[in-house]
């Protein structure tokens, strides 16, 4: 029998009458034939209220396994519930917290990562006639026996690895938007809901912050080839809805470019005249990483006279510590720059698609588009699906719509 | 180094700040020297919610399993909070949760009975340098390797069974009231908290309705000879604080009565005439016992002609079911009776103590304070160490004040 992994977050599972909905949900896909393994967050806000309530008891440095062993109870609770739902419903389910699957994981605790899950106990169960497993996302078990967490993220992890484990025909993520969009519909509504996306182009997108999954979730499905479907649950299920990450293979005929994504609060910092030479890059960067600021992209001028200026991009809220750090390394003499210049005024445009790969010319109607809108391009970076630019944060939407209509995105 | 178990319930760990109240006192214990083991209940409220959830989840029916693996969260997150608070005190301390100690229990869900505690793990880290183990009270794991509670009182038993698997020195049980009392201090001012108490007393004084501990956890504490303290979680703390719930023989000097307990609204039927063969009370009681009604005194007059009357008290509120499971073994020819005739306006009153063992006349001492008074017995029975009277209501606060003069209980 096939076999298939839901996942419903926080806000589909956030009250009685929601949880009721998600069990009919799952009652379709047990109707059709499936045996089914469903992953549930904690009740929308429970998180919260447990988090508070340890950084209240115990301050910033508390420790990790407590914080796991309260924080991970907000998903037993929605796990214990659903399975009730659904056994009224007249289907055979039961509810497993993470140390009874079990969910093996390392000891980091608050981030662990999943080792290992072991099917044996859920394959006999089906065998017997169960026909849902409800289990509590986010968790699993320390090799001491203690309950970890999977930090950001962690319930997407867990379906993924859930999928993986038992073969799983596909990975439907319930969240609360219908799919992955060319671009946030809000900029334009000229924005396509894509049927498909292939993993790399669905990665490229999660980092430049279109936060329909966890880029951690996407990484481990394009491991494991996990089928992955993002769908809303609060729409009607259809067999077209939402949007399936998959291979590059199961696409069979991908636009060039897949998406427009951008980042709005971006800055821009332009170290002057550094000395040109061995080390300096860790020389600047090293600082940068321990004040725990956020490079992005990163550019370096041709050198003149053995100086050159070394241009970075970083999230806004920190160029101050950036700045702390740099003078701080000029003071120290790790660093020699004639002037810091911090521009705050700049977001980030991306085009990504796998079709770029075999395409030329996608970084030339990238700059024509926007050079006929007018709008400089501050800096420029390419890896081998993604083409990203700098420019003035007041042009972003104009950039954006532009790139959405120059690459044919309104239109499959 | 003799190990104590200090158990807080609700209202004791119902916020941050109490939880912070507990931790004090638990540092006093541990300064003192000794290796504390603390229980938890869920904090007040909490498992209230989730109970609530889970019968609007699932209706009357539902699965017990489910419902415990639900209703367990509640003690989890309380455990990890105290630890979290204890080691900002900088105390060596940590949680458990029932499956991870193991407190291995029957598969009876919702209402489980402890079957063992493995001490092993909780002295390695002990020896190890341990000084507090945090238990999630109320819970256990079944052979199946699912999460049990225990029911009603669940963490108070918790406790004794954790004291009596390690020998503890004494169980301390904080509650909101400050100890046993002679009688309850809103009937009569005279009534003085109690210092010492047997354990047989105790039970007595539990099951009429003296609510500070559960008659299941005394039982427990009786069998294994568990010292057991009651103590408020809201006053100062002094070595004479609360009452000690021991062994007879810990008791130096017994009043020969050690207090007086009341039942408010209780009930008093009589089947007029029923006839006097063998098998009438198996067929009167077993119908009373089907239709769920608590059956507490029991009275037969002598027969007269081959026909008696039979007597018997009830809850007030389960009148109206007996009548009803009466009727219909009259209808159906079980049993046969001229009349049926219910008083809905008594209360039992109560006198408990060991030294009724050794001592006569304690019966006749208490009926001579309450003809004294003008008030009519309905029916007594007794017991080794319990002599009971129903009487009208209205009489009922009149006797507990003279029987509690009448035996000198207000000077120890």
């Amino acid at each position: 029998m096939s076999r298939l992994v839901m996942k419903f977050g926080g806000t589909s599972v956030a009250n009685l009458d929601r949880i009721r909905r998600v069990a009919k949900r799952v009652g379709v896909e047990v109707a059709r034939g499936h045996e089914v393994i469903v992953i549930v967050s904690a009740m929308s806000g429970k998180t919260n209220e447990l988090v508070g309530w340890v950084t209240d008891a115990a301050g910033p440095f508390y420790d990790a396994r407590e914080y796991d062993a309260v924080v991970s109870s907000g998903e037993n609770v929605t796990a214990g519930l659903l399975a009730l739902v659904l056994q009224e419903n007249g289907i055979d389910a039961r509810s497993w917290q993470g140390w009874q699957v079990p969910v093996m994981t390392t000891s980091a605790h608050s981030s662990a990562r999943i080792e290992d899950i072991p099917t044996d106990n859920f394959d006999a169960r089906f065998a017997e006639g169960m026909k849902v497993a409800v289990v509590a996302g986010f968790q699993g078990i320390s090799p001491e026996g203690r309950i970890t967490t999977l930090g950001r993220g962690g319930s997407d992890t867990t379906a993924v690895a859930f999928a993986a484990a038992f073969g799983a025909e596909r990975c439907d993520i319930y969240t609360d938007v219908d799919g992955v969009y060319t671009t946030d519909p809000r900029i334009t509504s000229k924005a396509r809901k894509l049927d498909r996306i292939a993993f790399e182009e669905m990665l490229e997108l999660a980092s430049l912050g279109a936060k329909v999954l966890q880029t951690r979730s996407v990484e481990l499905a394009m491991r494991y080839k996990v089928r992955l479907r993002v769908l809303s649950s609060f729409e009607e299920m259809g067999d077209n809805a939402g949007t399936l990450v998959c291979a590059e293979e199961d696409i069979m005929e991908s636009n060039v470019v897949a998406g427009v994504a951008f980042s709005r609060d971006e800055a821009k910092m332009t170290l002057v005249s550094v000395a040109d030479r061995p080390g300096v890059s860790a020389a600047i960067f090293g600082p940068l990483s321990e004040a725990a600021v956020n490079v992005d992209m990163i550019v370096q001028n041709i050198a003149e006279d053995g100086r050159t200026d070394m241009t970075f991009s970083l999230p806004v809220d920190q160029v101050a510590r950036a700045q702390k750090a740099m003078e701080e390394a000029k003071a120290a003499g790790v660093i020699n720059f004639h002037d810091l210049i911090a521009d705050t005024g700049v977001s980030k445009v991306s085009v990504v698609g796998i079709g770029m790969r075999s395409h030329t010319g996608v970084a030339a109607r990238m700059f024509k588009a926007l050079s006929d809108e007018g709008i400089n391009i501050r800096v420029i970076t390419t890896s081998e699906i993604k083409i990203s630019v700098l420019i003035d944060r007041k042009y972003m939407e104009l950039a954006v719509q532009a790139l959405h209509d120059a690459f044919g995105l309104e239109s499959a």
